[in-house]
């Protein structure tokens, strides 16, 4: 039986985490649940689609991702579920499934709309519990979206309005702080992939970042490039331009959060 | 082989709860455990009280439940294991499962003192991991509790000194704040249950809420009802009253804490 | 299968945990993980070494233990694979597993250097999810040590520079605090047995210890023998001589942090 991960804004003081897992099991006896994170801000749909893209690549074929960040909880928004082939998502069509689509694979968009497969008593505050956990234990179980609920078009999809980096005027590559982890790295929404591209298309030999009124001159192989205390510039573990501070706190050093903007400028 | 489920104030910081699952593993390897949190504030029987109540409902059949809030640790309080027909609790006889006996449901209640079923060396100041761990992964690998101890009678146990809801002599409803979760929405003690029995036996058609110095009109249907940052009762996920504030929080909005007093006015 | 702890820094606000799991669960389906703690200090090592020593005890034969606490990631540090015969640990050669070669156990030690176990692609932040998952994995999963890495001498073993108890030359006990737990309890590094061998060594009745410019006088055999608010001493669940406040938090009480040093006086 499959895994099921759960991502969500609920925090871990109360019992939500731990009563949605009840009902997993209730219907799902074999499945293997694993948090990815329940610290998400309260209603911070960004950061639930962060950590969904920044995990779901990590898991086993037929993994069911459950990412309930959901502050439309009552009002008419419609629950979805997403197949990939190497995976399925259930969450709340608010966007948190935005970055999912980047990568052009081929997906398939349902909406649940089978209460059979809800709890028989949905209350107005907790969808988590009383319908995308059942949904997403019986997608694990073996039964499949279409029974689950009703085909959708893409164009029905909630995109979150993130901006995609770009090319500025002068040349310079314009992007965005996404999320600032535990450490204090700064994830920008920059991939490699792009950085080396545009780089090759300039010519360039070297970059340096502009973040505040600070610059950064180069990109780094690892944190010790730089001596204690001091700024980098490295491609993180995600696969995207992050800033960082050696032995040190990047979102104190530069005082910034997640939206806000930096620069990459190309020497040649 | 059925789920653990563990309710404690150990916190994450420190390896308690590790400790506990590696006991239990140890005990019952195809145990499945879940955590319903580990944050309760020290020594809070109040909160180990209401989340067990609250958590317990969603988990299948034969679940057994271990709730760890234990200051009396080294006293002589006792160590309880009470059979329901669809589950057992595990807990120190100090009222953290106070709220279990409310609905009138046929238990049985036994006292742990088969120290054969308890780890070889027991600590002065951690029976969560040497007696409690384990008599909770004996009963779920099936040994029955009249083997882990003795039976007891329901008068021995210790009940949480927590008031109920009552009807104050001028027809109000008074009730008192049980717990505030994460996203600072206020849980009472007044179910739905009782509101709508309340509202029934007046011929009322709508209620007021008085909270500190602070009036709520209405009872909502959910938290989009109101304009944002304004607050609403609502019935909560947990078939309680509660108060909340749209993409708010109401803890702050009102400035309260659990055991707080609140009434409900009924209009006709 | 086996069970594989993981003991790290990342916390929980993050991925990093989760994606970990995936990364296991990709090569050892089987797996059971159990979360010791993510809560350690960005990068202190101390506490890893200490809540790994702490906890491993309590696991069945065949546990795998994965400690990541990596402020060296991206240089020449290499990773280790420590086997006894009770379990095996999964680490950086840092420190980190210092504590675990105190008892004397035959242990044997490994660098992992096969790159056949790691993933394909290695990140320069995150060899957590890229090496050390993996190794853990498959160790779990029936690779051997000898396969996964090569032999390496003893000599080879990073050591955490923490001292060691000793008797002043006046007879006072000196050691120093090694952990605070989230109940703010002081976890010393001195042993029972290092305590009753002195006072038999010495012929002595009772102690008091000395922490600050404070005195707390006699070993207690539980939190109660003192009044609420009382300081005391006792001997803790691990093991070691811990100092406590009755229904209070010590840390604040004392004003004390790990590797602050305190002595133990002998009364005959």
């Amino acid at each position: 039986m499959g895994i099921i991960t759960l991502t969500t804004d609920f925090g871990t003081k109360d019992e939500f985490v731990g009563v949605m897992k009840g009902v997993i099991f209730s219907i799902s006896p074999d499945a293997k649940i694993v948090d990815i994170t329940h610290e998400i801000p309260p209603q911070d749909i960004l950061q639930g689609a962060f950590f969904t893209r920044a995990s779901c690549n990590y898991f086993p074929k037929g993994t069911v991702h459950l990412v309930v960040v959901d502050p439309g909880v009552g009002s008419d928004r419609s629950i979805l579920v997403v197949k990939r082939e190497d995976a399925c998502f259930v969450a709340p069509n608010n966007g948190v499934l935005s970055f999912l689509f980047e990568d052009g694979q081929p997906t398939e968009i349902f909406e649940a709309v089978n209460s059979k497969y809800f709890l028989n008593r949905i209350s107005h505050t907790f969808h988590g519990r009383d319908i995308m956990a059942p949904v997403a234990a019986h997608l694990s179980a073996g039964i499949p979206p279409d029974v689950l609920g009703i085909q959708v078009n893409p164009s029905e999809l909630v995109r979150l309005d993130f901006p995609d980096p770009f090319l500025n005027r002068n040349g310079d590559l314009s992007g965005n702080i996404i999320s600032v982890d535990r450490f204090g790295n700064l994830v920008t929404n920059i991939s490699e992939k792009l950085l080396h591209e545009t780089m090759t298309q300039y010519g360039a030999s070297s970059i340096c970042v502009l973040l505040g009124d600070k610059k950064i001159e180069g990109l780094k192989e690892n944190y010790h490039s730089v001596d204690r205390l001091k700024p980098l510039a490295i491609i993180g573990s995600r696969g995207f331009l992050e800033v960082s501070v050696n032995f040190g706190n990047a979102q104190t050093f530069f005082n910034v959060k997640p939206s806000d903007s930096l620069k990459v400028v190309f020497y040649t």
